[in-house]
């Protein structure tokens, strides 16, 4: 007979065989399907406190949302390094665009463990003197970092579906 | 005496348990960073087979670079969805920008399995009728997938890094 504690040695290398080998491909979109649902739940929920942050003119608040050492890549100007720089670029923007209201539509988010790429679509209102207001839309992408459970922006870059009409 | 069989068992279950526990945050940054080298490499590569491609008018090689899928997001015009449409938007581009080079500069690239994203420069050189050349620069931020083993691009967004001369 084929002794027991064999049996149990054989069961032992059978399951950290399993252990070593990697995922499938077809495990690893299965695992990388949930947590990408599961990291747009908690991106959706940044997105909105970047909005009211924003909307309320708090630059420190949105500056908060950022890596130590995130990029901000802003159309028509140099990219911005670091959070204290991110922080000064939001109060110069929202100086220049008095009464901006920011909205996000969270398009698609791709994670994988503690990162992930999130898509998405903005629309700024502001307030013309006329009483009424104008509208830019455009689009955006963000790479984001899990530090510490926290969802935090690393690299953020967009920009606008149409000419911006001449000043 | 604790029989042979049992150890062997718990040797089993202590493997498992190993096994189902996640890495640490530590051995997590430890893979992403060679993961991220290495993608560098294989994305550094593809990027020159993009200016390639550009540089020659090869508007299908460029498209070939895409995911079915991606989404390309350029600045002052709305999302292209899809490798069919990606390859008549280069298409057009090149049309209109005759003689055009690009050159890009990859800056850094963050990667986990066969998620990574990838940040830099890139620079448009187009010749002006009085034979010299005017140049453009910007920044990019493309999310790649890693499929069948060859990195693509999924989420390709770019804007410019100054505001362009009035047409």
């Amino acid at each position: 007979m084929f002794p027991r504690y064999a049996m149990s040695a054989l069961v032992a290398v059978a399951a950290l065989t399993a252990c070593q080998q990697a995922e499938t491909a077809e495990q690893t979109h299965a695992r990388m399907r949930m947590e990408s649902d599961s990291a747009r739940v908690a991106i959706d929920a940044r997105g909105k406190a970047f909005a009211e942050a924003t909307n309320a003119g708090n630059a420190d608040a949105v500056a908060a949302l950022y890596t130590d050492d995130a990029v901000l890549m802003p159309p028509d100007m140099p990219a911005v390094t670091g959070r204290d720089n991110i922080r000064a670029t939001f109060a110069a923007m929202m100086g220049q665009m008095p009464g901006m209201k920011i909205a996000f539509e969270v398009q698609d988010v791709m994670a994988n463990g503690p990162l992930a790429v999130e898509r998405g679509a903005w629309i700024i209102t502001v307030p013309t003197p006329d009483g009424g207001s104008s509208e830019m839309r455009g689009k955006y992408l963000v790479a984001w970092h899990r530090i510490d459970g926290e969802w935090m922006m690393a690299r953020d870059i967009w920009n606008n579906d149409a000419p911006l009409p001449a000043m």
